[in-house]
């Protein structure tokens, strides 16, 4: 019989919410115990009782003391993640964390040592890759139905630009927005980037630009095994969520477009109309939210090692380092001047 | 603040299981109290266990008789619910029951004249109805963009025949597949049909025949306001459970297609290729389930009359008994030669 | 090496121009060497000097006494159809001759006969036979793809209604529109109807119903080998020129939707638009006539039968009355009924 | 009345048949006249005999010295165009040249003086600007309905790579190839480019890397206006001539996908399918080729300047040279650094 797992969640704002809906109503083997959050307040209280959460906390050590727990859910702020991730580690549990683990390489190194040390499994909050149209693109390049890879590209362009504190305290888009992208790009390509060349704007709104960002990027990815990359990102998408993926291969081509609203044309006399497609990035992605926790229930009945894992966490911030040098200093920059 | 209702579901197999999730996962304000099932066994107490059903018993009077529960949900065999909406009925708790209501007019009426003195709301499950696709091209005809309407089509093929043994108890494809689709026409119209015509065949399995069904069927379909309906069925569709509508109208055409698997094309040198639409009605018609008991308990806290009541339960019925007959004797059947 | 021939028009009006210009410009195995048109006058004359026609006349006789001509092209009213091809076929020319041959069955026989007895070759113009869209259709219920055929769908909608003087002389909707339809229904299945039903209706202009006809009508073919055709007509589709062909069979279903203007898709952030679809029947179907025209000729170079042939012309006529009773009589009318 | 112009063109190899062809058969207000060829032989004779060439030479200064010719349609080697534009020019015919003028700069330059002076228009074939699906998305841009553009995205797949001998004296994929998707990009942001950033690689075929050119490459393109361009091409993609283009501004994003070979779908057990897009240029272009023509008749018949025309011939040049640059030296190049 498979093995159930007993969870504590830390942080239960947007995403931290959703986790705990799915540990409650999607993943049978996995049994939700503690909910840590800082910021409990009658609110989140009625939410969680609603819900059907067991317990709410404000102390993480409920959590980390607890044995009984042996699955820890990270969904707090980025500047938590490290120490959360050390301390559920070193307390011999396996854990899920967010992405970004860190915007620090050497503060991720140093946690990820840890983690080998102590023989638990880490699994980091890409969940795209779980998005099932860009797992089918995988699949069909995985089984070499579209050849090797030639040319991979990614879209994606959110519906409305974040706040302008948001913004100060994002890390920058390249490390908050396209840090998605150039990981769905590794995961389709499958294998790594050694250069990178970032050519951005600001095309959407001047006080981006004043507080230091950009809202539109585009950037050429050189992969290790040849396959080069495109990657394109906007702030502002005004008809939706816009998120699609290519892959351009010897044998062929697999194309993912958009989610559909739904599947009605309507044919007036002035043009033919579609709705929209979804507007909010849970819409697009609430199943692949699912997906990947159930997958990581299921690494851990089998002990494999999870994908995306915390490796990827720290390739995916390398390259952030690398596109932003490349974008400050307008040169292709290479991997290897990050990391040698 | 909302009101909130208390549920007992009569029947677990594969509806009633579907409606007893709902419930318990997705509709705040229904609280399930009591599954009755008279073929309670352990495999169904493992699985009311594991989902979290309160109680499971045999004995659907434990629902009729607890003064606490004011909402029954009725997905029993078709022969019992007549039994259980007059019961339900005079035990003064409001009723959604699963369709048919029954093959009899007599004793549909009968009962639906219980449940009027009764004073109890029913509404029939023609779940279709909360797609969300044909809910958008209703909106389309009801908010005019399409016009006048004139001409409706609508599709419904099923991926494979079902049993030999299932065809012979259920009535016939037209009172058991085809009720559907003529439901779906008179929602998307806004009128009433006023004549049929059906011609039917036995295409896909010969063994169908013996058993005294068609399994391909085609009809036209005449409104009280002008408009003209065709509708075709298959018992066979072999790329999978294909559901369409379409309203031509005085403005417009709005054409609801299938659900895609996923939204990925492969361009090879020999095809371009997409995924299969889904195979299964679950997979297509899950969230209308769950839409159209959440709609049920808006219309409760709301004293509002739903849609599809009893008397769409009965016109439905009225049309399979005309549909029937047009295919037997090859001609136009009114409607008023069924009921005057 | 490939025969050449010379052909002889009758009739410069607007489907006589389309193949007087197909046969200058697109078929170089056929010559024009006259084209008569009793409403020769200064406009007409112009646009043929224009496009090179060699010489103008008013006298069919030029070209049915004219030796050299031996491929006649009847592009008259469709009252001059049967004297024409009698007259083409005495004078040993092949005949290609716009759809209807007539009104009239038993003229159509004797005329048939005529043209058997001469040994002449005799195609009618049921062009949509040859629309690319459609001939696909036809490769993949052929080759087996589709399986055996259960149902076939033709829909057909014309942008706009024509003048009422037109309808008032065009033999009704039946004969005039629909007989493309029932034609293409017979192409695709490859097999004969054996019975039809019709509903038609005045939906869009009270003074159609007026001059006697109909604007908007369904029918319901049965096939000899079983298949069940479906087809929906409308005079007045404000989106343009709607055209459709599907065919669903025991291994899967053919569908040809309409041709676009342009492959563009503005998305914003009130809908998704798309351009209509082309408006006007000779937009959509100008490569039909140079493709049939094109495979007239090579019949004649290889001795083939061509297809359709007269008893096709014949056959959709006598379709065409059987329609007309079912409607006027609101029952199903066997073909047997019309010709026994 | 419109004034009609006499033609002469220059080389009648596969693009000077097109034109020759669009001459006699479409552009009715240009007469053609002689046409001139080096490589005269049997097999051209007679093709020009059986499409209505009045008359083939072999010596250019037939149509320069001709007082009655007014346009002359230079469709010979890309060696071979300067002198021809010069010649034409001082004969003060009005030029249709196919592109590349050349690829040296001072050339083009003093060749552009000479036009200018002599007051005759000139015209650069850059047909994919009158591609209908290409100019609908212009119109959408130029309208407003996309907004301020801020990303232009350009995809150009050749269905196989030419021969390595072509390649050899091609000038380069760059040259060759992108030249026309700058050019479209330019065409449709409506601004000029700034910078240039290229990544090409060998990704097909060995031989064309020691021929020493690419067979894959993506740029980077920057625009004056703050728009960025992305362009990625291949010279094997299975499938076909993929052909894509794509605005993003900040009102919507207008995307025109391949156009296809026809609108079937089959849905079988297995798969949907449909068939490929169009493997060949021709096939996907023709028609530009005609639309650029007549477009070139209308500028002469009302004294307007054309477009491309030029100027644009020489920008997309110093393009190339920029983006070759780039290439060789892997990081971006101002085309400030061509041209100052």
């Amino acid at each position: 019989m498979e093995k159930t797992y007993i969870a504590g969640v830390l942080g239960a704002g947007r995403i931290g919410k959703i986790h705990i809906e799915n540990i409650i109503y999607k993943i049978p083997n996995l049994k939700l115990k503690v909910v840590a959050d800082i910021n409990r307040d009658d609110k989140l209280e009625k939410w969680a009782n609603d819900i059907g959460v067991p317990r709410l906390t404000k102390d993480p050590n409920e959590l980390m003391l607890d044995p009984e727990i042996n699955v820890v859910v990270i969904a707090s702020p980025t500047n938590t993640h490290i120490k959360f991730i050390q301390e559920a580690a070193k307390a011999k549990k396996d854990i899920f964390c967010e992405k970004p683990i860190d915007t620090d390489l050497k503060r991720i190194k140093e946690t990820l040592e840890i983690v080998k040390k102590e023989g638990v499994k880490l699994m980091i909050g890409f969940n795209r890759r779980f998005d099932r149209n860009f797992q089918r693109v995988r699949e069909m390049v995985s089984s070499g139905q579209v050849g090797i890879p030639h040319i991979v590209k990614v879209t994606a362009r959110d519906p409305a630009p974040p706040s302008i504190d948001y913004i100060k305290t994002s890390g920058g888009m390249l490390f908050d927005m396209t840090i998605h992208d150039w990981d769905m790009a590794r995961f389709q390509v499958g294998s790594e980037i050694e250069e990178v060349y970032t050519k951005g704007a600001v095309l959407i709104n001047p006080e981006i630009g004043k507080a230091g960002d950009i809202d539109t990027v585009v950037l050429i990815l050189k992969f290790e095994n040849g396959a080069i990359g495109m990657v394109d990102n906007s702030r502002q998408a005004v008809y939706g969520y816009d998120q699609r993926v290519e892959v351009f291969g010897s044998k062929g081509c697999a194309i993912a477009d958009n989610e559909t609203s739904n599947t009605v044309r309507l044919y007036t006399a002035e043009k033919i109309k579609e709705d929209n497609i979804p507007y909010f990035f849970l819409q697009r992605y609430m199943d692949s939210y699912t997906a990947e926790l159930r997958y990581f229930i299921e690494c851990l009945q089998n002990n494999r090692e999870p994908s995306p894992n915390g490796d990827d966490g720290f390739q995916n911030v390398v390259i952030a380092i690398a596109a932003q040098k490349s974008y400050e200093e307008n040169r292709p920059v290479k991997i290897s001047e990050i990391v040698s």
